[in-house]
């Protein structure tokens, strides 16, 4: 086994923090974030993991391409932090700053690595170049009185440097590399050292259907401010509302025994109209419910144009219980396929409750299945059938228990129509299914 | 009709630039970013308008919300930049310090503004509160010598303040009160008193489809490096390549024109495999080509599990030519429904070239449509039929003229995989139709 992190000169046990909470600052390095060419994942990704490690984060900066201004930016970073960790800049080319202004920033000298030349050279020739190109080269000067981590999946090697009570910790830029070195050697560096923080931070999301935000807010009002250790966020997004609890504790069993008291609450208030958690979707937990129950589902879509049949066929193991769908976009197909009859279509329009209804009925009559939904309604922003407004959707979930049809009013543009829709019928489903004990 | 932005105090004529190119910083508040909770998306839109206005911007910088921390970095913002933009921080509620720390490091009074006051009691009232909540009184709260931008949205407006010939202007941070000031305010703003930079940004993406990255690579390696007013790079998205040409010239005009002369050059070499350019879709451009055309069409899906028919119907008008979609999940639904045959089914498997082509047939047949497409194949990660692996997919283009049907191997999750190939079936019958003239 290769070693996760490599000793190149000095003793790493000194780099030991004063104990005291660590200030961390995060610089990212690219000209190409500047220019709003692509979203900064990476700060994102250092951001949680910091956090998960109780390791404050105060400030983040993005610098482009330039070494005079990542020089000055360092320089500032290193007075008012005590980690500061860069991302990105570390690369062959002459774009790639990094190294350089790390060296002016602390006044080091760069220094060829032998060991990492070796290791670049390898890793071409893996690819079939006998000659490693010059530039690739230059990813072996680091500053003098570096430590340095393996990148096995790039050649830019993960570098950290201290002076004094201060650390700087530069990473490679792509995701796929800055992961790994980040997780295998990153992190059980800081932990080994106990640079981590004496608090660790971890969030539990509650996931929340058919209330507004207004609705959740004034339930929960008093939870808002119960911190400074537990804090109760409200965070909306299309269809659903979400509750994130975040605990800051000295360990995270104690940090999940504060979630659990929050959650107990919120659960006691919110009840039915908390759907799952976490990394839960509305597909994944009414999948789960039909495979329980061993039952099976067919759909019949208009206003939901397939996505419905699309966000449930998207879990894993879906066949077993996911018969069929149909996107039934004409009345022909509605009448000739689901034996929606002419007559309903008339009377009612093709959007009403009785045709969604007919709709559910007839798909499920169709495969003979256990279960059922039909869409219909008008998802904009052309087609508005007569006095019948965009947004207008009626849905039908149909069991043998049970049949429940509901009339909506979405706002928003049609993929979000579609998909308040798509998540109102699942949830009607799994109301119906709960419904049933 | 309400004024775009409101001078409150003095000329803003003196605000004037000096005629140089302009230095910008971004700075974004909000603790929420720095715990990785949300993706700062809004300096991602401000980095790309101020590109386009030629504004060069030269450091992003996310600080949480904290006075002191936030005075520090607007003070040093404003010594290394000259105009300086804060995204946060403005709401009503005790953790909204942007106001506050403005006003210290610009040594600032806070003045209550008459005008901003009663904007917001209005909006209150507009919202059936008879009475504005005590907090929300604090946004008309702003330093002393402001202008400000109405926000037509929330409650907050936008500041403009000036110090010397720097500037710094705060906008709101809920991103659907930030585009509109921005857009709507501050552009014009910056346009009029000639404060943009003398020169602008264009972009253009080439969407291609059916090639690798390394394949696009090759072929346009020579103008990746034509530099330096305009450039070429190369994206990959899942089942698609993108080249974006960025031009920088003096105006509109002339970077167009630069771009065009690389997007010649591309499509020389491409061909075929471009299928449309920013913000068209593989499901716009098909759909655009069936509307020219006049014909209709149906899906049959296994494979891609209703995301064909979802893709379809997120284009507003598809009713127009899609008729039919059926997500057949299950061999019963296969023949029963589709009048694939059973020999087939057992000749060839459910995943075979020829069920995918019979599929197609089958549902154009069904609903005498003049297109349709079949798919099937293994999304995994369960459910290898036998010895076909994950990622096999057959898909199906059927035409009056044309049938056509090839094998594809795609990696990746479930979703990635129905992904390309929702993709790759819209592709094929954008090549079918482009086949026929």
């Amino acid at each position: 086994m290769t070693p996760l992190y490599f000793f190149h000169t000095c003793n790493i046990a000194t780099v030991r923090y004063n104990g005291s909470i660590m200030k961390a600052e995060i610089v990212s390095i690219g000209t190409e974030i500047l220019l709003g060419h692509i979203v900064n994942t990476n700060a994102v990704y250092l951001s949680k993991k910091l956090a998960q490690l109780g390791i404050n984060l105060y400030y983040e900066t993005t610098v482009g391409d330039n070494p005079e201004r990542l020089t000055g930016v360092l320089k500032k970073a290193l007075l008012r932090s005590d980690i500061v960790f860069t991302m990105g800049g570390l690369g062959p080319t002459v774009d790639d700053v990094t190294l350089a202004a790390i060296c002016k920033a602390l006044a080091r000298r760069p220094v060829l690595n032998e060991r990492i030349k070796r290791l670049i050279v390898r890793h071409y020739r893996k690819r079939g170049l006998k000659k490693t190109p010059e530039d690739a080269l230059r990813q072996a000067l680091i500053p003098r009185g570096s430590y340095w981590f393996t990148n096995k999946v790039g050649t830019a090697p993960g570098i950290l440097l201290k002076r004094g009570k201060k650390m700087l910790i530069a990473l490679p830029g792509p995701p796929r590399e800055l992961i790994p070195i980040f997780e295998n050697s990153v992190i059980p560096f800081l932990t080994k050292r106990k640079l981590a923080g004496k608090h660790t931070i971890r969030t539990r999301r509650i996931k929340i259907t058919s209330l507004t935000e207004a609705e959740v807010n004034r339930t929960v009002k008093d939870l808002l401010s119960i911190g400074p250790e537990t804090t109760l966020g409200v965070y909306v997004h299309l269809g659903e509302v979400e509750l994130k609890i975040t605990a800051k504790a000295k360990n995270a069993k104690i940090a999940r025994r504060q979630i659990q008291k929050i959650e107990r609450e919120i659960r006691k208030r919110l009840g039915g109209h908390i759907y799952g958690t976490d990394g839960e979707s509305l597909e994944s937990v009414v999948g789960k419910m039909l495979a329980e129950k061993r039952k099976t589902l067919a759909v019949a879509e208009s206003a939901s144009g397939g996505l419905i049949a699309s966000r449930i066929t998207n879990v894993s193991g879906s066949s077993r219980y996911f018969k069929m769908g149909i996107v039934a976009y004409s009345n022909k197909a509605k009448t000739k396929l689901l034996g929606v009859s002419d007559g309903k279509i008339k009377k009612y329009g093709a959007v009403s409750k009785e045709v969604a209804l007919s709709m559910a009925e007839g798909i499920k009559k169709l495969f003979r299945t256990d279960t059922a939904i039909g869409t219909t309604g008008i998802a904009g922003p052309t087609g508005t059938a007569g006095k019948k407004p965009v947004g207008l959707v009626y849905i039908a979930a149909v069991t043998d228990a049970f049949k429940m049809v509901k009339e909506y009013h979405f706002t928003g543009n049609r993929e979000e129509i579609k998909w308040q829709a798509a998540g109102a019928a699942l949830d009607l489903l799994r109301i119906n299914l709960k419904a049933q004990g």
